[in-house]
């Protein structure tokens, strides 16, 4: 599908490789690192970014932790499982796949050490059997991942037609996942099947990763993708270029409000005005049944840098002067017109539809 | 009211002096241009920009040329402006105020060259007597300009409240004019008054505008302002931090249709589903009756560059990616609670109301 990998392991070198997203669009480098520091470096510094593509790396890192530190015992084994977990954890304190991943990843070495344990194995045999669980507990919750987003394109592309214009915000893309990425796995899929969608990419301030993300795997994959200001939006709705908005997700709550990337509530109303259906994607994991509504997700509020210097040749807002820098908004379950998940199409009310996907 | 001028004249030394804007927000600089191909450079590259700005600006550019020529005859001052107006209408094709400030200043010229032939006066006495009125027309186009702010201003004030928060998009303010701006004068009579606003300023992608200008000269005045990412504009409405928004105009079709820069379409749209005020404030020179609806105003698209790369210490689109840079868009007249100008206030539906103000 791609001649790029946001992350995969090289098992032989022992070292997790992770394409530098922070380089891009200007420079396509992969990091090779083997060191527990520098994995979390490249996490806590957005080198690899994106909620499951995270989750992917910091598994792959906690196994090469226990690998490489060439563990004698089963005891030592245990503790560097729990020390990488600690360390990795503290890489992006907000990211949920994150938690998610290395829960799975302990467990996994849990399970396994009980087992070994009863078994009476020796002590060199039961650590490379614990190696190979976790190596393939890591290669699961890729593959996982990989199935979920290749779903999540088929369901979303049974909503699409060819040639449609399709509009997206930020980058929920190979970027940010393992292979086809959420809300563009349906344009990588219909791409393979002749459908010449003409894409435009909202480019996503302050950090603009429509422009250097999105622009840049789509592009490279022969897809027609056209960047605009996120100010433009309107005005390519009123053209009449696009027919479908398709937006990524970072948590849905119960009722179907669903937060994601800053400007993506403005979007839904554009959408709405102009009578453009609006589509979120993301797997099922991404809701939170605990969360009732959109009033109960908190948003984070980033460095102001971001606003203000980043990217930038100097600082282009005046000294003094404050920014606000919203991570994400919260899209009102109203202004969606489905939520597309691997699990299949929740159309509204979003309340009562969501809850087929529970189980 | 501000400690810095965007133009003035400084008669003595013979030189126009700007602002420079490009230089915003890092450094205040003035430059002081005696040479006509250095005022037509300043145009063109926007160190001077907003069309009330740009026409004052020529017209004492004009005054200038003719000026520093020293003429010896009525046939050198009638060749240095046809020059002079030649040489300035190509620094902005589209800017209208431009051609209008430089036809006002030919206009002024002929009629005194007529009289002055009529009455035989000797040479050097023409001479001078031209340049008295060349610098007369010039100081009355900035002067008509303040006044016409001021009275925006107070029509603007009677529709706000003290505490009020208040978005703008671009910069419609001191820097593109000679003194209150259109949509930040109320805020400037405001704020003499003790209003206490709390204003949100778009950044104004891609050139920045709103953060680079706006931010600036509105903090300079004391005024409490905080910049905002374009995308940021639905968060700050849904979180009910804005009670009205105020924009300029750079076009106004019969209709109420009005242009302006690009992203002030999606506010106004944001604006309608939150219930929120928006209000178009310029001149009534503003209004072009000859343009029936939004529909027959052509649109500029810009350099590609000022997208990808201007202001960015590197591209930060792929290479090969187009983009879109429309200059304006048109906010539909069904949009727009009120278009605010120096003869009053035109209320929906816009297409009647403003016809009061046709003569």
């Amino acid at each position: 599908m791609h001649d790029f990998r946001s992350v995969f392991l090289d098992d032989e070198a022992s070292e997790l490789v992770l394409l530098d997203q922070t380089l891009l669009p200007n420079e396509l480098r992969y990091l090779r690192l083997s060191r527990l520091d520098d994995i979390w470096e490249a996490i806590r510094t957005l080198r690899v970014r994106g909620a499951p593509a995270i989750g992917i790396a910091a598994a792959y890192g906690l196994y090469l932790a226990v690998k490489n530190g060439k563990p004698s015992s089963i005891d030592d084994v245990t503790r560097m499982v729990r020390e990488a977990k600690r360390k990795l954890e503290t890489s992006r304190p907000t990211a949920v796949n994150l938690f998610w991943a290395l829960q799975r990843m302990e467990q996994r070495a849990s399970q396994n050490l009980q087992h070994d344990g009863s078994a009476g194995a020796n002590a060199s045999d039961a650590v490379a059997n614990i190696l190979r669980e976790l190596r393939k507990e890591a290669d699961l919750i890729r593959d996982e991942d990989a199935m979920m987003c290749r779903k999540i394109g088929e369901h979303g592309l049974s909503l699409l037609k060819p040639g449609m214009g399709i509009l997206t915000h930020c980058n929920a893309g190979a970027l940010a996942t393992s292979e086809l990425g959420t809300a563009l796995a349906p344009l990588y899929l219909g791409n393979e099947r002749g459908y010449g969608f003409k894409v435009f990419a909202d480019e996503t301030r302050p950090l603009l990763q429509g422009a250097r993300l999105t622009a840049w795997e789509l592009s490279r994959s022969g897809i027609d993708v056209t960047v605009i200001c996120d100010n433009m939006a309107a005005t390519v709705m009123k053209r009449r270029l696009v027919q479908a908005v398709l937006v990524g997700c970072d948590r849905v709550a119960a009722n179907g409000d669903a937060a994601n990337k800053i400007g993506t509530l403005g979007v839904a109303i554009l959408a709405k005005h102009y009578g453009i259906p609006f589509y979120v994607l993301g797997p099922t994991s991404t809701i939170d049944w605990a969360c009732p509504s959109g009033a109960h997700i908190a948003i984070e509020e980033r460095n102001p840098e971001e606003v203000t210097t980043a990217w930038y040749s100097k600082r282009m807002v005046p000294e003094g002067v404050p920014t606000l820098n919203p991570a994400f908004d919260v899209t009102d379950a109203s202004l969606i017109s489905a939520i597309i998940t691997e699990k299949g199409i929740a159309r509204p009310p979003l309340s009562e539809s969501l809850g087929a996907f529970r189980n």
